[in-house]
């Protein structure tokens, strides 16, 4: 009836093509009243950097995955094509020049629209990830919050 | 009760394998009357291409992509164990010794099924394809049409 | 209202953080009383692989595929950053390090939360994988029996 609908995104991607589908999946269950949550696991924690280096403590490997995982939405590679950087600047190309929205941008909506926007902190962990190099307004969480939100979810995926 | 049950599928990905996942759970979907979209976007669009080029006017990046993008469902590479086009053949020569199906049949069986194929607009248009490139019998629509049939879904899944 | 939850997860990947991604969902759900099915088919066939090879009568292709597939839960490469086996090696560093649960002991803990861990036999057919190379209390089965479970299920995913 008048029930709130639910829609639950895992994102576990870094991928700038499968983090861009989440989010307009995302922004579109968002604009027909769905509450919408997306659970950044893993590589998709990438999303959610901000893109200039925070200066923090850190131990070897810690530096080293920040090193190697890309710093922020706009540095994400494509699960396809990506040839060394140059198929996501088709990409960005393609998206400019047919007014789509990049995943920057994508991301702002989501805010604006209060997706809640979630951060694993088990993986973030493990990655050596801290609260500080992430954009503002992101809640931290584990496996069972996300759980408690799908269980009663309408749609749910894991991208 | 006599409600009929939905399965929607987005399929993202344009491995010959993923697909194949993605075209038997759909097929069998509808076999036990399930109510059956598959949504095609990004590199999963290349499945539902002819596999003869079909002469367009096209911009250059364009033509780049869909030179670079394999022609229908049976030129798609593997998610694994790809080896430059071995990985596929290998697959095709034991799904020929085993019966099993292979994926241009999957996806005829599923319009003799009459399961909902659909082409993302969005997606086709940044990379560039035209409906002309397409099989006949498909549909165009957008994320809100997808999540219009998802949020009824029993059984959605994001591949 | 008393019905018991369901989770079902298809498994398809066989990389290691995915199917880390998978059981630790799995896992969680089952810890909250969800009657929890992970259906392992193609890739994901390989987490429920015993370490060790069987002796056992295969055909040429089915030899190749079982050498070049990574032999049980340990084995398998990472999605991202594999770096020829040295991502892996962070990954289970970095696991250790933070007190998290590598994969071969996720999948004994589902075991006894009494998870049902399935295997697809169509796929293991097509990659030439035998009941006798699987882990033990392994149930065999096709997608119908996946989409019995699924048509009921809260949390549906695809991985």
């Amino acid at each position: 009836m008048s029930e709130t609908k639910k829609t639950n995104i895992i994102l576990f991607s870094g991928d700038y093509d499968k983090a861009m589908a989440a989010y307009i999946i995302a922004n579109g269950a968002a604009a027909y009243d769905h509450e919408v949550t997306i659970f950044h696991t893993f590589w998709g924690l990438n999303a959610l950097r901000k893109d200039e280096p925070v200066p923090l403590k850190k131990g070897l490997l810690e530096k080293l995955f920040a090193k190697m995982m890309p710093r922020g939405a706009n540095k994400l590679g494509l699960s396809k094509m990506n040839f060394a950087g140059f198929g996501p600047k088709m990409i960005k190309e393609v998206i400019k020049k047919h007014n789509a929205v990049p995943l920057p941008q994508l991301i702002e909506m989501a805010q604006e629209q209060e997706i809640k926007l979630v951060a694993c902190m088990m993986t973030m962990d493990l990655l050596g990830l801290q609260k500080e190099e992430l954009l503002e307004g992101i809640e931290f969480a584990g496996v069972a919050a996300y759980l408690a939100d799908a269980e009663d979810g309408r749609v749910n995926m894991f991208i």
